[in-house]
């Protein structure tokens, strides 16, 4: 029983059972439940030969070791860690997008993070070993999913990692909120690694230093940060919108 | 002592400090503390006359009614309610930017859009009575000083409210996931009011009805949603980009 995990939640789990059937071991779901989207999710289960067991409440609350489970609990074999950035690379067919976390220790933030990542079409989210939050249950039920569709690559070292990318062609840029280069006018439909650091800290000095080019995301008010989840939203959706420019030059700017 | 309602947090007790001082009765700080951080709130504390009382972790919880007060709490005075639009609109010196939500009742969310709404510069947040969410301590909390400074302007009937700012020139832009119109391709450098409904339902059958437009937002991943605040920092950038382009037309797209 101790080398299960549990995924947890309608978003999580459906992903769980779509994209990694596999490795499933059983689905729990509540036995009081009865709606539509119980049906919808035990369907998918069915199609895909995963086992589906009928149980209280409590038993939920138990295996989730959370309340917010929403009736529904997979338990489910730990997925193989390690996936490395040349892994991902090979997998990548269009120009690179990646995400990278400096200092982001809040399951919350990660979950957030690759919810976000997801939605924009993020490739991978890095961070570096000793200032990463690994892929606890709190995580897969912010994530919504997400972490299980997007890679989440942790890395020994951080610079060595930006320069790598460098090899491969990919641009590294940070945000700082000190940096003149405003977002808009750094061009990223070229393979670029979006570097943010945690909220109120930002980007360790070393990373900072490495990265190629630094940007600020525009702060008009008396807040001193962003959610770093938003600043990742933000900074995504303007990768994908000079994308879709360049795709499409005629549409409006 | 019943009159008091509890700000706390390094971020909501130094907005308000800044901002409100008038209304803050004193704060709380705890006295194990002894941090560059807590000696700035307190020396600002003191430029504006605030009292300062030193107390134990213990009466900081109690207090605040919550333990996430980072050793600071205000008691403040409750700050008037009723803003109402015509007084928000009033102070507004350039084209109106306006946040309405639709139906987001959970304190966090309120909370994480009111920091968002300050940090890109909307001029208020709007919600309809019957689906908003007080200013609890939890969204204090969460805004990071930003319910202080964003006017929140509670509404009886949202689609009245939305053909108001009709008759003021306000264009109204329901975000919907099924909208065809991509958020890039929608002007808004127009006063615009951006409506966005809670995650996972979306906007109200009425609502949706009233908008003068409806845009979507890009979702190229699995999962089914963005967070709210992650998608009004979406929606507010893309506005704040604009309206730089268009100040501004040399510059690139």
């Amino acid at each position: 029983m101790t080398q299960h995990e549990a995924v947890y939640g309608f978003h999580a789990v459906t992903a769980r059972i779509r994209h990694r059937a596999d490795s499933v071991i059983r689905i729990l779901v509540d036995r009081n439940r009865h709606d539509p989207r119980l049906k919808r999710l035990l369907l998918a289960a069915r199609e895909r030969g995963v086992a589906v067991e009928n149980v209280s409440g409590e038993q939920l609350d138990e295996a989730a070791g959370s309340r917010g489970h929403q009736g529904v609990v997979a338990l489910v074999n730990p997925r193989l860690r390690g996936q490395t950035l040349d892994e991902v690379l090979e997998t990548i067919d269009e120009s690179a997008l990646l995400l990278v976390l400096d200092g982001v220790q809040d399951p919350h933030n990660l979950g957030a993070c690759l919810r976000v990542a997801d939605a924009l079409g993020a490739h991978a989210v890095l961070a570096p070993k000793d200032r990463a939050v690994g892929i606890t249950a709190t995580v897969e039920k912010v994530a919504s999913g997400a972490a299980r569709t997007v890679p989440y690559v942790v890395v020994t070292n951080l610079s060595t990692t930006l320069k790598d990318m460098n090899t491969h062609g990919i641009w590294t840029v940070g945000a700082a909120q000190e940096a003149t280069l405003p977002l808009a006018d750094c061009d990223l439909t070229r393979p670029v690694a979006l570097v943010l650091g945690a909220e109120g800290e930002g980007l360790r000095r070393l990373t900072r230093r490495t990265c190629d080019e630094l940007i600020s995301i525009p702060m008009l008010g008396t807040v001193e940060s962003l959610n770093v989840s938003v600043a990742a939203g933000i900074c995504l959706y303007e990768a994908r919108r000079q994308r879709q420019l360049a795709a499409a030059p005629s549409a409006k700017p």
